[in-house]
């Protein structure tokens, strides 16, 4: 598969979505975080071929998304485990979970989120000032809108 | 390229990826956010393949995350702009954004991204409870939980 990698790149959208963007990746940390940490177990869980999964695996370790732990008592076992970096990815899950749900309706109702502490139902998501209005696109500026759009 | 679809699927994760979850569409989403709209122009800023761009307009257009628009006064020019669920996929966007600057730094310094009304910066996006308390993902549950892990 031939892309262009902007690791480089001042956008950090790009910098993330060349280490996450991929379709299966970001399944891959959803599942992790539900608990998922055996290889056999994504395989099962997310139908996805094995050379596949080997190669998405490898690439979010390489990355510091997971990190792969031997945790064979008698022999090799291994499990991939979420990282600081990995677990951080949450909001991005939610959002477009989020998103998922409100504008890809399905037959099934949509999943819940809840608050281990209560049981109460999570917020939306949203972007917000500093003083807590909740913005949208139309909202905000960034420096770099003068110096992306000089190239039209 | 082949990939398993999953439109019908439970997961809204899955359902969400299945249509912008390609490396170059949330890239394309972000750009029409930042106001560019003619092909040339995607082209341009994106360093994008002519084959590959107009494929995934088509895909975006059908998928109702852009509409194509006739705004030629004499003879046909076409712009892309974002429908309602696409500028609703702002706070993934963000959310990817600032993960990105988070745990991708390069030499560039963060972008900056800022309330118009006056010119503060936003706040990092959290997934919050319904009293506000930012939580991750070890503070929540869904009923997913369960069906997801009786498998392993």
């Amino acid at each position: 598969m031939s892309r262009k990698r902007f690791l480089d790149t001042e956008c950090p959208v790009a910098r993330a979505l060349d280490q996450v963007g991929d379709w299966w990746s970001l399944r891959i940390v959803l599942q992790a975080m539900y608990g998922t940490r055996r290889f056999v177990d994504f395989q099962q869980q997310l139908g996805i071929a094995k050379n596949i999964l080997c190669d998405r695996l490898s690439r979010l370790v390489e990355h510091d998304v997971l990190r792969k732990e031997d945790v064979g008592e008698h022999g090799s076992r291994y499990e991939y485990r979420l990282t600081e970096k990995g677990r951080d990815l949450f909001t991005v899950v939610v959002a477009l979970r989020q998103w998922g749900d409100k504008w890809i309706p399905t037959e099934f109702p949509p999943l819940d989120l809840r608050d281990r502490e209560n049981g109460a139902p999570i917020q939306a998501v949203r972007v917000l000032a500093g003083d807590g209005r909740a913005l949208d696109v139309r909202d905000v500026f960034t420096q770099v809108d003068e110096r992306q759009n000089t190239g039209s």
